[in-house]
């Protein structure tokens, strides 16, 4: 079973206050397919410009990520600078530059159109709209959005909405989406908008899962060294995402095994800068941590 | 099992932005009390004024709470008032009159000083001190703390620090007292203070628990109403002790399933205004609740 992922191919910049990197691989695709590709093979659509170094290609060469639906455009890659607090939570934007991104229609490659798992990473929600439209069958579609979007192109992402089934969000972007302050009645109103469950990240406070029949609360894995918070939540995505197709089981509890290596996945991202160490990682210290999380949180054996 | 707290009784004059109330029972001893009663017998040593209305007296005698440590002096009872923001998880104190709180000199009947267990909720750390010298013998000891005393009284909040085997506290306390930004290295720079166990209070975020030998995490009990969220912390220290004392059971499970017993008991306070909840809430409730968290919770089976 391979994950369909559309998202942004990037260079990231980056200032954290343990220190700086320089147009590193970034991106919410980027960190989905890594993060996915311990568990199943993965596919990329999105664009990449032609500053985009043969380097960064290899890192996905290395793992089962097909590229056929990465095309190259004129023009420059998309760019992202971006500053972490003291407080590692918070983070401004000081530079982003669209570049070929601007003029990205997302294209999918006839073998790509028949999907199993599709996720649509934090675009416009019009080219979301329109990778759904290439589809001819999908089992499950899961989306991430975020605040510009939900200003900026709302009716469109509601479109969107009814025609997912997980909304992958965090508790500000919820808050904001619904009205809502309190998140469990943000949740529900999201849940009315079509979604049929709802994955909140709250960082370093883990994940709330809201549906109809279940409602889900893990905390996050805790860290001693948190080095550069960027792609967390895409890479949570990419691991709740792969290890879903790898076990094929979306009952309630398969569910929330797959948000809990979401999690582990996320941990191990947030440990050194950009993607290093999802490239570094193996899938047996994944496993490992994921046993890790049942002796964190189990109370009641 | 009988649980002896030290603590302030209150009078509490509250804004939230669901409605006020004007001098109504509260007090860390008060949320403690009434939160460990549904497990055990109490015990409050503490101070009230002249005006202490009798009804707030039969709150307690209601319950399995013993007052003849509670003693009443001349003047007028401890009064804190504050408003919370849209924000609930924040508030301003807007009056702090000590009244009979500023001369109080804890006296522990001669009943009282074989306790089992004891809480020393958040006062002076010399008034903390000074129960303890006066203890004959104690199993366990619980300490919570503000960072008031941080800034003020750290040298003597060292002396506690030494002789307890748990420390309660919230994240941003235990970032000022140890110096850490991060909340893993926060908790083991205390554990070298002396405390065997440190249980960190993350309000809507849950509780994480560190010791040399356990790391347990656990979220909070999600609620769609978040009332007056005052007393939450001491009646969840309230509940942990309380079952602890129910059950006999410190190993690391029973401390775990203590903990959970807490939140759950944390999760009706903030529910209503006030002690109200506390006081109408059954303990048939309580552990349905409880079940409601493991299923909350639980991934793994």
């Amino acid at each position: 079973m391979s994950v369909l992922v559309v998202g942004t191919v990037a260079f990231d910049s980056i200032e954290t206050p343990f220190g700086s990197a320089e147009r590193i691989l970034g991106g919410s695709a980027s960190y989905f397919a890594l993060g996915a590709s311990f568990f199943t093979p993965v596919r990329i659509v999105g664009v990449i410009g032609e500053d985009f170094p043969q380097d960064y290609i290899d890192v996905f060469n290395q793992r089962q990520i097909d590229l056929e639906g990465l095309q190259r455009d004129k023009g420059d890659t998309f760019h992202w600078r971006g500053r972490y607090h003291e407080d590692i939570n918070l983070r401004d934007t000081l530079e982003l530059h669209l570049n070929v991104l601007a003029g990205f229609e997302p294209k999918l490659p006839e073998a790509y159109r028949d999907a199993d798992y599709v996720f649509l990473g934090n675009i416009d929600p019009v080219m979301q709209l329109e990778v759904l439209r290439q589809l001819r069958s999908v089992k499950l579609v899961v989306c991430d959005t975020m605040d510009h979007w939900i200003h900026e192109s709302q009716e469109e992402l509601k479109k969107v909405l009814q025609r997912i089934e997980i909304l992958v969000i965090n508790d500000s972007e919820a808050r904001l989406l619904s009205g809502y302050d309190n998140i469990v009645k943000a949740a529900r109103a999201i849940l009315k908008m079509g979604p049929k469950m709802i994955l909140i990240k709250r960082g370093e406070y883990g994940v709330l899962q809201f549906s109809d029949s279940s409602v889900f609360a893990t905390p996050a894995y805790p860290l001693e060294e948190v080095f550069d918070p960027t792609g967390a939540g895409d890479s949570f995505a990419g691991g709740f995402m792969g290890h879903l197709a790898r076990s094929g089981d979306q009952s309630q509890g398969g569910l929330r095994r797959a948000i809990v290596y979401g999690s582990v996945v996320a941990s191990f991202t947030v440990e050194d800068f950009g993607v290093k160490r999802l490239t570094d990682v193996s899938l047996a210290e994944i496993e490992e941590r994921y046993q890790r999380f049942i002796d964190l949180t189990d109370f009641h054996s």
